[in-house]
């Protein structure tokens, strides 16, 4: 039987309090949605911070710790920690995860492009906190930033850690990006790419646009494993198509705050589940921790700094 | 919510009564398999008859006659008769269940292809009837002929019943066969399109063939209903594929013998359960019979002859 | 540079005498045209023979003879023989042109399709000959046959005879059928496939529909050498998409009858002409003959027996 | 017959002096250019202005009112100026060209990228100007910013001079940031693309992208007209595939500096003469400026300010 990795990505940096009283903010109540996707089949968690506060999304490393160390004390989940950093942070400070705390796994975006989230502005009616409304306005007039040069010397400090990069593939141009950083030497094999769907600026979450990475990808890199997420009310319909290729999964609430249609997911361990039913039926397996370190070719949870 | 309509192919004339042991092959077994489906969620199901002595593919209308009665006593399933037909059969042979019984529904081949089974032959170890090897082996010299002359015979003679034919779509230009068809006017709208995917002589079954036969059938054909079958082991993969693309799916032991890896199914009902699972995590409501006659347009349980 | 082969599709059985006085039908005449075609640039020309008398496509060997005699005489091109026949032949009179000449190439047709021409028959004004209009009007009842069977007695004919085969792929499933051939030993490497765009049952003329085929190719086959013709008004276009994606093209009157719109070829080398002159705008060179052979594979024209 | 329109993109931002002789870089060379390329079947220049005495790109408008003056004394020619700009310009800069000579038409970047050169900083030997290695060396680090708001900024200047916008498509998400600008009524129809290709950062120039994209567009946009320009040594290639598509076409020295392989263009002319000749295989005609205008929905030189 083939094995699938579930990743669950517990709450990102997309989605605003106001939106749903799930959205877990505190490094408690992250951690303890992480052991929850973990026992619902996840394998791998993708951790973002917030502000316990407030619910901004953070990069304070003593909330990444906290939430790390408390993933380590309850389980050998793996841990892909962001390196998107927020407003006005430097490349330094968006890296600075990885030389910290050496995971395992790191998200890598391979390009620059508008990552907008400007519509949804004026779709809530009732902001909790004074900053989500300009969070969400900003983006008009945003660029997620990641040139060649900050994507070398991302890889270079992962290199240096161990740290085995996710790709975050946007657009299909970045699957070309991910050839050229292969290259020029400075990604080495084995390559995993997630595919991220459904953000405006990049490509919107259909299986069109899945074939079409994941055909480009078979041409320009050859081997490679992979994922899909893909934001908003196709999640799940896009991790159904991947599975149906063979690829793995990503969801979480970070990428949809459903658990179905009109029903807010409780915590990211909902859409685990559904989607580990999905797999079921599709005669797969899912992979465990220790079986996703083998197959994304992971250094081990011993060797991380946490 | 979205209705997606589950197809049952009872038991096809591909497989032969030595690979399982729960193929039907009665008018009785076929009937109740059938209503096992329709209890499972299905509303449509695919009827072939077979001789109830020897297995054997039959297009005897009494065979027909006395399944497609039962089923009706039992249930309010829309039924699609084969047109498909047997070797050495003449077109009005193979056309003759539409007149006798006057389905809501029934197959109809979009072209002439190799249908191959040949590779088959020699993977069976103990057959059980002396017809089913050599059966297998003359698909190497065979041609399943459905000139342009045997398409327009046909959709005569749907088009007088009121029989809505559900196009088999073997390869990509017979999705333009179609579109032929409907611009001589002897197709009419609406379109409901069934992608056979899987046998060799037509396409493999892959995500990426299944998007290929769909999208040239938005260029080619524009406003259409359409589900996929794939004969094998990627049955349910490609069913989760279409369901990821909003289209209807078929299942059953025409397809597949198979309820999971290396487990033969007890029946369709099997398989049904599998592809309504999946679909409900996918937030799709099952369609009922009477909302498939809706949205396929088909006439009602009150019109057919049996 | 890249060398780029043009293939000259003298005469064919698609069209008939009455549709264009420059259609070649005599041995003589269908020589003079390979050899024009030559003189503009054709390396391979494939060959058809009529009936001199009433322009009917014909399987006798003495024609063939005539016209391969011919061309050996007055040039070192290299001739790809017809194995398609005629209505009514059997499969050992459609491929004796090849034991009985040895040619270099012969086409061999990749699978069972309906080859239909019918919708022609009515807009042909004045017939020259009876046998015009039947003969497009039965192709309405027509199944151009290939079976399994049937390759895979032409590919062992051909292996006898070292003549490599010209796979004519019509549709996508075609590349499968190719590759079963290749997974079964009958058929050898270096692959040279011919994608045939344009005829009714087969795939309509689009440049998306040929990149569906390459890139199914390209997936199945792996290595190949591969050409383009199509049918109709859209010949030269697809060509040039030839071209761009670094194929070789077929051009010729048995493909259309047009130099440009509204404007009859004179013979096959006014469309050679064009297409040398859009492949030297794209900086390709034009294979020689013998460039061609060392292409494909060839055996050499001191190996025939004409 | 059908019609299509040559762009010629006369000088660029992107080549520098160093690499040819023949790179037009005074307003009176860039001017001259035009008209040779205009004489050739040109009936679009897309133009940018160098500094006469480095052959640094420059926005300044001096320069440009200079070169737009010399064109419109000499030919009617259409104009599409750059709204590209220059490292370290507002985005009011970028687009004071529009305001200030109310072009007919100007180029539109649909989103941000990482739009890199760099690799060919190495590859010049004798650089002839001190800026020119830092220019490549700098985009390592380089991002192309087209944010949402800087595009409906730019729309809205634009809509005001009725400038219509060329839209520059890099990548697949751009042509759904382009029906993103559609669907909050900031562009209007009719909706002229061109798809760039072969830029690093951007999708590399193959037919497979140009298929894409293309395909992507009928999908996200509905009506459009559309060209394709492509840098690098396959320019040609994807021109005579756009040409298969029914597209217009872009060459220039912006894109390439060869004329063929090995051989440098003495000017835009030179491709211009190519892709003409070619289109007219292809029984295309080649729209003279003022079928440009109807074609693309322009309002007529009477209507510019300079």
């Amino acid at each position: 039987m083939s094995k699938i990795i579930v990743t669950a990505a517990i709450t990102g940096s997309i989605h605003v309090p106001s939106m749903s009283p799930y959205l877990p903010i505190t490094p408690d109540e992250i951690a303890e949605d992480a052991i929850k996707a973990y026992e619902a089949g996840a394998s791998v968690v993708h951790i973002h911070a917030r502000d316990p506060h407030t619910g901004q999304p953070s990069s304070n490393l003593d909330y990444f710790r906290e939430i790390l160390q408390k993933i380590k004390e309850r389980s050998d989940l793996v841990v892909c920690t962001t390196t998107g950093g927020g407003l006005g942070m430097t490349k330094e400070q968006r890296i600075s995860v990885v030389p910290t705390f050496k995971p395992e796994l790191a998200s890598f975006n391979m390009g620059s492009f508008n990552f907008a989230l400007y519509p949804v502005a004026d779709k809530i009616e009732n902001y909790k906190h004074d900053w989500e409304k300009p969070y969400y306005q900003f983006t008009e007039d945003f660029v997620f930033t990641n040139t060649f040069k900050t994507m070398k010397f991302f890889l270079e400090t992962m290199n240096e850690t161990q740290t085995r990069p996710e790709l975050e593939i946007y657009d299909v141009a970045m699957v070309n990006n991910a050839a050229q950083m292969i290259r020029e030497g400075y990604l080495k094999r084995p390559i995993y790419l997630q595919f991220v769907l459904g953000i405006l600026g990049g490509l919107p979450a259909t299986v069109g646009n899945l074939l079409m990475l994941y055909n480009t990808a078979k041409e320009l890199i050859g081997d490679f494993s992979w994922s899909v997420c893909a934001a908003g009310k196709d999640q799940m319909k896009l991790c159904a198509a991947a599975l149906a290729l063979g690829g793995n999964v990503r969801v979480g609430l970070e990428d949809s705050l459903y658990a179905e249609k009109g029903i807010l997911a409780k915590s990211s361990a909902d859409q685990v589940e559904k989607v580990v039913n999905i797999a079921k039926e599709l005669s797969y397996d899912i992979a465990s921790p220790d079986e996703a370190r083998k197959m994304l070719g992971l250094k081990g949870l011993e060797h991380v700094s946490y």
